[in-house]
């Protein structure tokens, strides 16, 4: 037994307590291979985000083994793929300047760490830093979040602002927020070839000025996958790609049998005037994200599948509270209600593996059409 | 540093990298106070459900120090409080077999530990455990969750079942979750009195067929406070209301002064031409819970205070990626943009407080009007 209660390392997905997180390594691998192949036919470098598995040994996967580069939404990524060998690392959420003294312990390390900023304001206190950080340019092309668009005279001013004060102007960083609402496969593509036009165009806009910029990165899962061209990039960022989940199958990025993580969790009760199967899964087991919401297809808090992966006919989980999932088929289905007894152990294919993942500690380990559970894996949290 | 990166116990609270979750033990303790002066009036028991803080050390403000009845949400919260000396314990989720082997162990250290169940299935297997495990069978009052109508013959069943076995029948168990529906004070006490009337109800027609049925339990936060006579209930859960939030404020539970947790963030960039600052406190920090989006007053992800507690005004966090937050202007107000350069910590004043503290491992505890960080208390995690 662990120090949640769970025991640690049992055989089969029978065994641990649940709710707990599956995860299935092959398909992991499979997905992984699938993005390797289109990358590299587009000649481009992978630089996966780290963020949504959190895991060294999923990571693992990535590099056949060896540490390559990636990308972290938080320092506590850094400093926890840095101790197993990892020094190629970039930080993509807008640095401040408390958080230097972090970066500069790491580069200290031998971590080749960049930042990434949009304003002069931050230029300036990393170049007050003085240890020759090198920055990337965050640079907007949907409106999503921050960045600096591409014409901006801004980027340039930032980019003059790291120079004077001894830091380096690595090169850009975009990310197309926007299309993970994108629908239908020409949305996709346009939205990626945005993304590289934008990318591209900032990076030449900083090269003209007198500046090296090397690296033009993008990346988000559609785009990566929908990308047709990347002419000009130099590295693209994507995370999700390793897990997949309903948002992603609903975009068209994958399917549902390319889903490598579930929720497992155990029938708890009945209430058959409702149509409602209760399980010990509620939103602490699957997060609050109702991605699909937004989508053609509402999957509610997700698909559901037997403990083989084999999902039931429109089978949704329709609701949650903390501890507490209901099923239920789907509204204007004519499937019948499977009959699950109290203890039967089902699996939650997720909306939102990002969010799903975080409320968890670790994963279970498991292989294709097998329950066996063949490891325990870490995740990293906090910040 | 602990093993996050954070430095522990530091200062004041522009001391702890953020995204961090601040709370105010003096807040807590009046909120306390409050509802225990309400019940103390109405005669009845408070078992605290422990659900929300996760904590042993927010607890001790409930019973001066000692530990008193408590309700949890996960077997790890059992065993966590078990550790620390407290012995009555109500596990208030729909028992199922395989959980059985934990809390017989509980039992056997000297935990009165009391188990949920809602059908003769369950109670079968309960009295199959042979040990003696007192049981509260689930009654419902609105159709929210699980649980038997206190009418249904297989109440009666269930209660013989467990006898006939050997487990005991410790009283029954009500949550009025619809009270989170609620839309004012008539609706509260509605929904308080329907809770009440069921659970003595239910606790009558056992009584009627010979069981002792000690034990009517009753509980939510809204219909805590809104209760005005508790005539026949033995003891009241409710979690929420040490720390409460954004949902307890519409529904008109509590003011947002009451509110005792909110999570820092840092301004990390601005976008003038759209009207944001971006923070690094995304949904990670928050959670993805929006309850008040069902309610008559939309906060987003949260209202929006200087690290003193004083509210922006209008400001929202009105989005949110994984580790960025977006604040705006409420839509339609004529309020001003605050001036928050890069750098600045502000709070958030959560949704919902379950959801938002489950994204934390630890507390950083000040004091009310103050910055200082006086202790960091840990969170129980996982199940």
């Amino acid at each position: 037994m662990n120090e949640w209660g769970w025991p640690q390392g049992q055989g089969t997905l029978d065994d641990p307590y649940t709710p707990f997180l599956a995860i299935d390594p092959a398909t992991v691998t499979a997905n992984i291979g699938r993005l390797r192949a289109h990358l590299d036919g587009l000649g481009v470098t992978l630089r996966a985000h780290v963020k949504t598995a959190k895991s060294v040994d999923v990571a693992a996967l990535l590099y056949d083994g060896g540490p390559g580069p990636i990308t972290v939404s938080t320092l506590a990524e850094a400093e926890a793929f840095a101790d197993v060998g990892y020094r190629d690392i970039v930080y993509a959420v807008g640095i401040v300047p408390q958080k230097l003294r972090r970066v500069t312990a790491l580069r200290q390390r031998g971590v080749d760490l960049a930042v990434l900023l949009d304003s002069v304001e931050q230029a300036a206190a990393l170049a007050a830093e003085g240890t020759g950080i090198p920055a990337l340019i965050e640079v907007d092309c949907d409106g999503h979040r921050g960045g600096v668009r591409p014409d901006d005279p801004v980027l340039l001013d930032i980019a003059r602002t790291l120079v004077d004060g001894g830091a380096i102007v690595r090169g850009v960083l975009v990310h197309a927020g926007e299309s993970y609402h994108a629908d239908g496969v020409e949305e996709l593509r346009a939205a990626a070839e945005n993304e590289r036009r934008c990318a591209v165009q900032a990076a030449e806009a900083l090269r003209a000025a007198g500046h090296d910029a090397p690296v033009v990165s993008v990346g988000s899962t559609p785009t990566a996958h929908f990308a047709t061209d990347l002419t000009g990039v130099t590295e693209v960022r994507a995370g999700n790609f390793v897990f997949f989940d309903l948002v992603m199958a609903g975009i068209g990025v994958c399917s549902t049998a390319d889903l490598a993580m579930t929720v497992v969790t155990t029938v708890i009760g009945h209430r058959p005037d409702k149509g409602w199967i209760l399980t010990d899964g509620g939103w602490m087991a699957t997060s609050r994200d109702r991605g699909t919401a937004r989508q053609r297809v509402d999957q509610g808090y997700g698909l559901v599948a037997d403990l083989d992966g084999d999902l039931y006919e429109d089978l949704l989980m329709v609701d949650a509270s903390q501890e507490h999932g209901v099923l239920a088929i789907r509204p204007g289905s004519t499937a019948a209600l499977p009959d699950l007894p109290v203890g039967t152990r089902v699996r939650i294919l997720p909306n939102h593996a990002c969010a799903t993942a975080a409320q968890y500690d670790r994963y279970h380990v498991t292989e294709p059409g097998s329950r066996t559970v063949t490891a325990v894996w870490p995740r990293i949290r906090g910040w």
